[in-house]
Parts: structure tokens; sequence; C-alpha cells
């Protein structure tokens, strides 16, 4: 008789963004006269950039001649993207990184959740508290987390790294010594950073006691501030200890287009195993590559016309955030986040648990967030809006907050 | 220190289509005045049928809308495409299967490769030998496969069901009885299929002994005898038993454009807990959707005019599976397939190796074509050619090869 894997009955309810999801619907159907503001989902919602439809348009074309017809994409990418991707993200930023150390995928959250696959079920994670629940979970899946306390919603083989107000939701060096570390910069949720000298320490650590660095770099086009960087790869030594991940979803809003890519530097190896090749294989056996149109979809990003377009974007989203930044702090909440990340973390009131703080915001301004301590135990007390939304409905959804009663 | 998941090292060699692909590029390389024909990897070449690029264009075009943009996808796939392929594949065929059984992905490998994640790593696989080496090299990677006899080329906790002349390429139910049975019709690499009676022998099976088919249906638009199922919900009882993977990759020239779909019906438990709840909580934290343009040109391929543009399609590639049959029979080989599939299986001459027989090949035909041997050891002193090139060039080859002197 087959037998289910069972670390799937440990983890706790459904995914987040599903629970968030199904919430929103079912108060919807209760309340069909309500126009409900979703600040909740990291989900862009500004149309395509021009230079991207007209890549597109074009890429479908090529599909409809035998002459350009494209089948099955190259294991790794097509080199177009990966040579635009080093040049761009890369070597314009003076990292050291060549075309073959990067693998396109159909995107941030897949690399993430998958990643951990190629390493052992020995190895010891640590995450920073809060964050994006995918580490977590895709490691529970695979076995690596131990048993899960409901009280205390941590699990006993995971090393958790608490971003809060003390530490000014900046991780510090674990006291236990992981294999893994996952980073994200500039976080999600909290929208926090760390400068290059304090990235630059993770990077020594990492290489001193032999852990890996699972560098999530989604959210760097939002970067505004000078001495905060943009790539792992901007600190000395990160090439035999980090492997990035990016994602296109959200500079060039493409959670609907799908794609992003992972680099790992060929140096980085476990004795004399590379995890380049390791993942490598993994691309060639379980994976078949992200679609040619998509693919060139992803190298007008890189275009003259690209950038200015899709810069002017972040700037519509990163305007949002000051909205939200601002309206939350006249209203008297405690906010931080919003100016190198898309994302804005506030204080519940009145020591409200997030999922409380949830159901009044949508209950009284009919604003969807995402609860803090969704993202981890840290995270209690704390709630999520993104900046995401349109400038009309991010400005309403706020004067509703700041008019909500406490 | 982390450590490597060092199942990975256990696989020989690498995927066997990036070594196909490997010694034709060493080749072409070293005779560049050399016109090599690939009748090798099962990738299309004829261009996307009309229909689905209006409907790319159209769904391109509303990605450049703020009112009709998308953003992340429903975890299990969009209705509209749900709906049609429930309707088409299934409700017109007198399965009963719903649109909330079907998940939408971005291609049956991945599905196929990943659906292992699910089941426990005590569980025994079955796979027909030979056939697509995915299904194996998934579990090998996972750890649920022992260990690897070079001499004999199997893996110790691997169940083995030769597909050989003897049996008429049809595997038998085996001694040692499976958790997991891979079954694959039309076959890849042999072509063979079951007819209803056989496949439902194995639904019965299946259900007496508590296992779950794993049932890959890839090539099912190319099934032209009346008797042969395209799908195992065809069968009664295959909704406790067995999980169906298709691809858009063959019936509509998708390899290049990726999407692709398993289904899970409701009532495939064990003890009380459900698979389709299991792969539903897989998709929700691992995956983000096939993209939505990609999505809409699955949708046209369900439309009056897609089905009539493929079904053409499709039979310029049965023609050319005609051809190489034929002509290889002239020649003397012996050859099964192609005739309910896109792939011919010959034995190889002289009892030359199935990698003797492709350098052989090469090397005098300038055909590259895919060991029997990588499909497992009963595909030893076997070769596969397929159907997907252009009639032109498969002429050419098939001229070249009745030529070759053996």
């Amino acid at each position: 008789m087959f037998k289910v894997n069972d670390n799937y009955l440990k983890l706790p309810g459904s995914y987040l963004f599903s629970t968030v999801g199904r919430k929103q619907r079912e108060y919807q159907a209760a309340h069909p006269d309500k126009k409900v503001i979703r600040l909740s989902i990291g989900d862009v919602t500004q149309p395509l950039a021009p230079v991207i439809l007209e890549a597109l348009h074009s890429a479908v074309d090529e599909m409809g001649n035998a002459e350009t017809f494209r089948g099955y994409a190259p294991d790794l990418g097509y080199e177009f993207l990966r040579n635009a991707i080093a040049d761009n993200d890369y070597k314009a930023r003076g990292c050291d990184i060549s075309a073959d150390e990067i693998f396109v995928s159909d995107g941030a959250k897949c690399d993430c959740s998958n990643i951990q696959e190629i390493f052992s079920l020995d190895n010891k994670i640590a995450v920073c508290d809060p964050v994006y629940p995918v580490y977590v979970d895709s490691n529970v899946m695979a076995g690596r987390t131990g048993t899960y306390d409901k009280n205390t919603e941590i699990w006993s083989d995971v090393i958790y790294m608490p971003c809060t107000a003390d530490n000014n939701f900046t991780p510090e060096i674990p006291k236990e010594t992981p294999d893994l570390i996952y980073l994200c910069f500039p976080n999600n949720p909290t929208g926090a950073t760390v400068n290059k000298a304090q990235l630059q320490e993770w990077v020594d650590y990492a290489n001193k006691v032999g852990a890996v660095i699972l560098y999530d770099a989604a959210y760097e086009a939002y970067i505004s501030e000078e001495d905060v960087p943009h790539s792992i790869y901007e600190c000395d030594g990160a090439r035999t200890c980090a492997i990035e991940m990016r994602s296109f979803s959200k500079n060039a809003g493409f959670t609907g287009v799908r794609l992003g890519f992972t680099v790992i530097p060929k140096e980085l190896k476990a004795e004399d195993v590379s995890l380049h090749a390791l993942w490598t294989r993994r691309h060639g056996t379980k994976y078949n590559g992200a679609p040619y149109i998509i693919q060139r979809a992803g190298e007008a990003v890189y275009s003259e016309g690209g950038k200015e377009q899709l810069k002017a974007q972040v700037a519509y989203y990163m305007n949002n955030a000051r909205y939200i930044y601002n309206g939350l702090k006249e209203a008297g909440y405690t906010v931080s986040g919003g100016v190198n990340a898309p994302y804005i973390w506030l204080k519940t009131p009145g020591n409200m648990t997030s999922w409380e703080f949830f159901d009044y915001l949508l209950g009284n301004a009919n604003v969807v967030g995402t609860p803090g301590s969704g993202f981890g135990p840290s995270g209690e007390h704390y709630f999520r809006l993104t900046a995401f939304g349109s400038y009309e409905s991010t400005v309403e959804a706020i004067d509703r907050i700041k008019a909500m009663k406490l």
C-alpha cells in the first residue's frame, strides 16, 4: 500500500497567501456591496511596459514561422537573456558573474523552494524571522525542520534569527551554526535592508563556518539608498559561499508572466562537488526551461527603453509606498520599511494579534493586508501592506484606515 | 559545513538528452561541412498553429492594459483552461473528471518528476523498461532507488517491467508488489500501446494492491487505433488509483511554449489523506502557475479552429512516422511503433550496442537518434527515431540510412 510524504502533514494550515485570499473571498461574498481593496499579496497591478509588449508580440510572430520557431530551450536558458543579465545586473555593478553561472527559470518562488533539494537532509537552515514563508515551508516538505510547536509556532530544527524593532529588523549572526542561511534583502515582509559592511559580515561568517547563503534579491530594484547592496556578489568572497535568486516579478511586473533566475558561482563547492553541477543536473532532469517568448520579454527588460519604462514603474509603486508610510505615521501607527522596498511594516494597534488586526481592517476599512505572524513567530503583532496597488486604490485604502476608529 | 544531497552523486552520467546533444555538437564542430539531421529528442519543428498565435497576441494585448492585466494566476490554473480540458479531454470521452481535479503546470516533465515528492521515500516504484528516463532519475534524486549496478545498469530498489519484442513491448504485472507504478502509453520510446482491456487490468491490479498508477499520456493525440484508450480514466475504478499527466508539447507543438497538466481525482487517498490536497499544497507553496498568455494559448488548442489545425499538424508528423517506418522496413531493419505514436523503435543491426549504433549512424549517415539503452537496460540493442522533423529532412535522413552500408 502506498504511503504519502508525511512531512506535508506537519505543515500547519494552508499556505499563507491562500488563506488570505480565501478570507477575502468569504468576506466579499458575505458583503457584496463593499469595495474591498487588496494591499496584501505582493502582486503588481500596472500593465506591462510597451517595450516588453513589443518583445512579446515579436517573439510570438517568430513562433509562427518554421524558420524562426523554437522548441525546447537550452537547459540553462537562452544565451541572449543570460548575457543581458550578466552584463546589466552583475558586470555593471562590478560583480564577477558570468553568463554560464546564471540559470533562467519561471520564477524565484520555484527556485527558492527547489534549491534546498541539492543539499543534504541533515543540513540545518537558518531563517530571518519574520520572512517569506516559502523558505521554511519547502524545508518542512523535505523533512528538514523537525517538529512543530503549535503554541510557539516554532520548528525544532530551524534556527530563527529574530528581526524586531530592537535590532532594526536586521538579523544577527546566530549562536548555533547553520549550514544553509536564507537571507532576503530588501526583506519581505519588513522592507528592511542591510548595508554593504553588514552583508560582508554575513559573507565572511558563511565562509568561515562553511555555510551557504541563499540570497533572495527579488526586491533589489526598489533600493533607493546608496550604501545598500543590490547583489550579494558585491561582497568579497561571496563566490565561495553564496547563491543568489532573482525575480522579474517586481522590477518588471512579471507576476503573471513568470521569469526569474538563480546564480551559482562555479567556485561554490562541498569538498569537490560543485553546486553548479548539481543544479545543472536538476535543471536538465526536472525542468524544461521558461517559454521562449517570455525569455525574449526578459531580454527587453534590459534594453534602453525597458530600463527607462521600468524605472518609471518602480517609481510609481514607491510613490504609493510613501503615501502608505506617511499616512500611517499621521494616523499614529508605528511604521517601518517602504524606503528600499515596496512593503510597509506596521505594529498592530492596541496589542491586537496579526490575525485580529487582519479581521478588524477587513471588517472596518475593507482593506486586505497580510498578518505579520504568517511570516514567522517574531512577526506576531505586526502587519504588512504592499505598495503594488494602483495609486487611486492605495490613497483610498489609506484614507479609510486613517478614518478607522481604533 | 554544509553537505550536498548525495543521491545526486549516484546518478550515472548526465541526463540522456544532454549527452545526445553534446555528442551532436561535438560531431558538428569536428565536421562543419556535414548537414546533420536530428531525429533524436522529441522536439517539434512545425510552427504554432494560427489560432494559437492569435490567442497569444490577444493575451499579450490584455497584459498591456491596466483593466485586463493579470498578475499571479490561481494556484490550480485559470478556470477557462481547466474547464476546456475537463470538457474536451475528459467529459467528451465519457471520463468523470471535473475542472477542479486538474492542475495546470508548465509541462509534463516537471509534473512527472515532481509528483514523487508527495509520496513516502519508502514507497517502491515500478517502471516500464525501457521508458522516459525522468521517472527513474527523479526518484534517484529523492533517494528512493537504492544502489546502482554499473554492469547491469539496474537500481537495486526499482522494479523493472521489461518491455521487449517477446511481450510486444507491453509490461506484465510484476512479481514484487510496487507502491507507485509509472505507465506511459503510447510509450516513449517504443511507441507501444495497450488496449482498454489491458489497461483495465492495471487499474484493477492497482486498486487490489493499493498502488498508485502515475499515467503519462503525453502522446495520446497520436493514437490512431480505435481500441486504444486516450486516458486512464476510461477504465472503471481509475479514480481511486490513478494520477494522469498530460502535455501540450506534442499535440500542439508547445515544447518551447511550456504547458501541461496533472489530474488527481478527489477519491485518491491514503487512509484519509487526499493526494489532491497534498498536490494543491505543493502547487501553492512551490509553484506560481503557468503564464497567463500561455494558458490562453492552451485554451485555443480546444477551440474549433485549434482542433482542426492541430489535427493537421499531428497528421503531418504521423506521415513522417510512416515514412520512417516503411523506409527502415525496406532497408531490412526490425521496426515497431509509429502507428499510435511519433516514435519508431528499431533493433540495432549486427548486434551493435545502442551507443555504437548512435555513433555509426552519426558518422555514416549524419543522422542523430537516441540510444535505446538510455531508456533502461532492456532498451539495449534498440534505437529510437522521432517523427518530429520536417518532412523534407525526415525523407533525407531515411534515404541516407537506406543508402548506408551496414
